[in-house]
């Protein structure tokens, strides 16, 4: 069937490491650089060879084009390898900035991004970057694998094909997670399998979009950020930031210990809808304290799905010390905004706080998502 | 239909406090006391009233009775309430304790025991009376409701109905969490929904039984303790524990900081498969300072399913500074085993770092559910 | 807390029968009349005797009332029992037609409507009663249960209790379906499990309503159904139609058989999205000379979630000897469809098969959720 | 790393068509013959073309070799394509025969066998293919995919190699599905999603095999056939069989004419627990005669999951008339088995009837899963 000459779009892939390319040493899986580029290379599904030799010499090396799509598109993708490669456990806030300053870098050369990164802090990165990226208006993916590409058996060439085409193809104006098939907003995924290729959910809102026999993608869903300023990064992010768990029995000495300066923000993931011991004079004594002397505290619940209310006898004691609730946001998307907010130089602490009940990347839901009781349909 | 006179079996049920028997203040929900025996005296699917009359003066005001069961069996069950009650957010390892020397009290004297207790921290104290039962050889039951039974709709009729059941009926001897319609091993479970009635999660067992249109139990999968030993339980259970969540920029001196005296033992919460950061120097030294202290560090996955396996570089060099992989503990198992362990003065602390790596009461997977791949089925 | 008096809403039960009233006898469970009222009566969460006793003599035998709920509202509910009850497989389109006659004699004198019903055929008197209510704008709900509502553990109380709350409290004006804490609409639901309290599956639209901790209600997929005339129930519907599945090896002989008058129309239950053998002549001959005869054939999928859609060549021969694509419709919608569109004596055989091409009681999905694959978001 | 000679097991692939191999055409998609062999060559995570080339001539045009799995095993795959290839639609009882003729020809040939089949009718074919093949000692494993491999996005890929992987590396001596990295009992399935690439569900039975980050193999699922005799296929299938779905309105009329000669078997689609009315005298008295002129009738349930059960009397009729209780088999392998039982020329009518009551493949649960409520733990 002739076609038309397909249309070229372009997709820059940065690849910071993880599983996805990773082979097996003495010490356990590790990444290795450089190898990645020539193993695409090799394998039709990813890399058009043939395409290829006919463009050059408009092929650098560190690019590769797709196979024609459904679409009738072309996705010609280029490769940016960061030093070093990172399992994704030893990424940092300074390894986000780096990612974001590539993001700044070429964000006018490309019409998408995709990110490669190892699924285990993914969910961290996916939530930091989300708010690092103001104004954003293309789209970025960040996805990696269980088990390496390199591999027989693994799911690193489909979720690879997969993050390219959304992001060569559509606009999505979000920081999003691509993984097994699905479409996810980035601030809203968690990694809740470990040896499952379903390795994410997205446990307070339904995915983005879909991509089995059809890609379907939920329009009313995707974030719109209503603005028509520049896209620019964000990236000196407050890491005085931490994530602190309650627990029964926990004591006040831990908690004050995990409070002390430089601390200015602490995520605590309470029970149930926001629940802590409302008993414990001793601890909400630290987090008043806390508070007192300009510490942050947001409000996260332990349980997978649920939503910071103001139900219990229990939780309203936290907000009256002085604790802000989180919503249904996730930890790690609530340590990103603290972090990112904090790092606001030209905001107050009262407005700080303020940004940290809003909702600025969908990250959390305001209103709650399907109307509560109500007798009348308004 | 004429039957013949019923078995009669008698149920201990402990009151704790929690939402199944909360009631609506200006402060927000709180547990009232002295309520609930009349509120279910008032209920015909908790109490047969008929039949307690006619049993006076056997029947003393905290006792109830079931209608008759399909399997014509008389639940017969004292309520005894704890004071004060207690929103299970306010639960310490100090009422762990008061409910395990309930069970010491009265195990001799009733077939089986529901505890009652609010869904926040169930799974906590699910775990640790676990541990804190040893050669236990009746049916233990925790159970609760996201709604309390004094409301219209609520899940507290159905979920007490059911722990009665299980109790009085079976003798599955492990300590066990009934929630709508499914009974699950109490160490194996999370609170995973704080807005749905099905809120508990065993994510790495299935449940052991299920009671639905037919209550069928998965016998093979029921615990066994292989003891004629004496029940009794242990309740000085050590508190210098605590839960630390991994998260990226983590500073070494908030891990420290945590890791200082009194503290004994840590359940880390790591990345994926049990990872942590492997080039960060300054962590590993606190940790490696703490095991050389003496502190016990037990490795726990932060996603809802999976194993701590040492698969990657990252993980391996945690088993190097002498973290205990946790295998697929849930950190509210881990911490409970921490605790009971810990507290056992008469072994040493080489014996309770082995012991902490051995299934004690079903917690943990020792070999994996499945045959990984294997060639010949041997 | 002192409450106004309540607002009163009254909502009539039609009892067809079905296993929430069965008892056990000889040949097993059987629907027992004149039971019912009474032990409802005896149930305080379904009956408010006090409130009841306060208001006689308002109150005739056959009304109950819920005590109040959540939302200040008083559910005063009067239950008709059709003689004889059915055991739901004993259902037939006569039966169909006697209760569609009970909504319109006492549609002005009730705000909502439940039907008990056995769970068998409750899909298909759903959606059989979808089509028959025309211009319906009050709340019907149809429900029953797994488990009589006699016994000890059972479905009923809970699900009898739910579809009182919605009929009574909210104007969602369609037929409904309400089982283990969802309402669904009653044309796309089918029963999916016999042992299992949740029976219902509605495999192409998400439930219209959830309740659980919270009642939330979807409005956006609630049917509007855009009209101000009177509601009117269409009760002579055409039984010559019937259900054929296709099945490899199924001969033509079976087929000409199944369409022999007096048929006028069949569902297909064909594969996947559609498809049938295209390279069996004998077959399509008999379905062309089948709707040469005017006997309107509708195509459905056999799979539990799927779309009849043109994409096969297998599917589009079907198309070629006038076979009406049923898109995701349900069998037991398709087959209501067909009775009811087929008994419309004031239009034409072609403006029927075009009507049977139209969602007219959001029983099918014209235009699919979530957009296909579009490149741009318009 | 090196290794030593990787040892070589040996698979063969019978072709019989489907959506695998299928390119869009004017009339929609269609099988295209002599394409597949061709389109693998190029795969290289499907093809070694190294290794093949230096064990010409060994290697045939229609044999091709997986990469070294991590099992140090060596794949090497025959293709047999059938001709024609068939859309699964219009595959028939011949065919089933066609390819069982060919499991005989090649059975000692190979180490295990993978069917391409489209998934339409994937789950009959499984189904007839258990119980064609007798005495099975060696893995057969159906597979295909949504979406042709020769699509950029497609599910073929992955389901050929794992297809592949569990036929040559796992003795599972059974006839398989595997789809969507699940290895199912082929009599076990049904289709249930035309959308989506988790197609397939085997709702009274749990997967045999997982493979997703691990493979793991249920091996006390595993049938085990306890024969020492020769493997054999039953070709000479009876074909008199149909399926029939009860629904309300049914017409004795419409069931006459499907059980009239040459009709010797009938799989009666019943409703829940095997109901179907008992009050329709001129419904039971055409199935009585059926069964009186020596027609057999089995009973299945319409419903997803499911197990024909004398629990109500509407089901209890139908034992009356002579219906046999089909337990918890699908449709489609009640077909299948009728067509295989009646086909036995050995045995008498009343053992054909006994032979339908037993579990000859896996295919029936007789003891139900889970033991049903039981007091003590025998």
């Amino acid at each position: 069937e002739p076609r038309g000459a397909a249309a070229e779009e372009r997709v820059l892939v940065i690849n910071t490491g993880g599983t996805i390319g990773m082979v097996a040493e003495s010490g356990g899986l590790a990444p290795e650089p450089n190898k990645l580029v020539k193993a695409l290379k090799k394998m039709p599904m990813l890399h058009d060879k043939a395409y290829a030799q006919e463009r050059v010499p408009e092929f650098p090396d560190d690019t590769l084009v797709l196979p024609l799509s459904k679409q009738n598109k072309r996705i010609v993708y280029t490769i940016k390898e960061l030093s070093p490669l990172l399992d994704s456990s030893n990424m940092t806030p300074d390894d986000w900035a780096k990612i974001a300053k590539h993001l700044q870098k070429y964000y006018e050369h490309y019409d998408g991004f995709v990110i490669l990164h190892g699924t285990d802090t993914m969910a961290y990165t996916a939530s930091a970057l989300s708010f690092m990226c103001e104004n954003l208006g293309k789209t970025v993916v960040l996805t990696g694998s269980q088990v390496p590409i390199y591999e027989l058996r693994n799911d690193g060439r489909a979720n690879l094909l997969g993050a390219l085409l959304f992001a060569g193809q559509f606009v999505i104006p979000e920081v999003c997670l691509y993984f097994y098939h699905k479409l996810y907003r980035g601030n809203r995924v968690t990694k809740v399998d470990a040896g499952s290729f379903s390795a994410f959910c997205s446990p307070n809102l339904p995915p983005l979009a879909n991509a089995e026999v059809d890609i379907t993608v939920n329009w009313e869903t995707v974030w719109r950020a209503n603005t028509t300023e520049k896209f620019r990064v964000h990236t000196n992010m407050n890491t005085n930031v931490a994530l602190l768990r309650i627990f029964p029995g926990i004591t006040a000495a831990a908690v004050k210990a995990f409070l002390q300066p430089p601390i200015e923000g602490i995520v605590l993931e309470t029970y149930g809808s926001g629940n802590a011991p409302n008993n414990r004079e001793d601890l909400l004594e630290e987090l008043k304290k806390a508070t007192d002397q300009k510490v942050v505290i947001l409000n996260c619940t332990q349980c997978l799905r649920g939503t910071v209310t103001p139900v219990y006898a229990t939780g309203q004691t936290l907000t009256a010390v002085g604790v802000i609730p989180g919503s249904d946001m996730t930890p790690e998307a609530a340590l990103a905004k603290l972090s990112y907010v904090l790092s606001k130089t030209d905001i107050s602490w009262e407005e700080k706080r303020e940004k940290l009940g809003e909702n600025l990347r969908g990250e959390m839901t305001v209103v709650p998502t399907g109307a509560k009781i109500s007798l009348t349909n308004s």
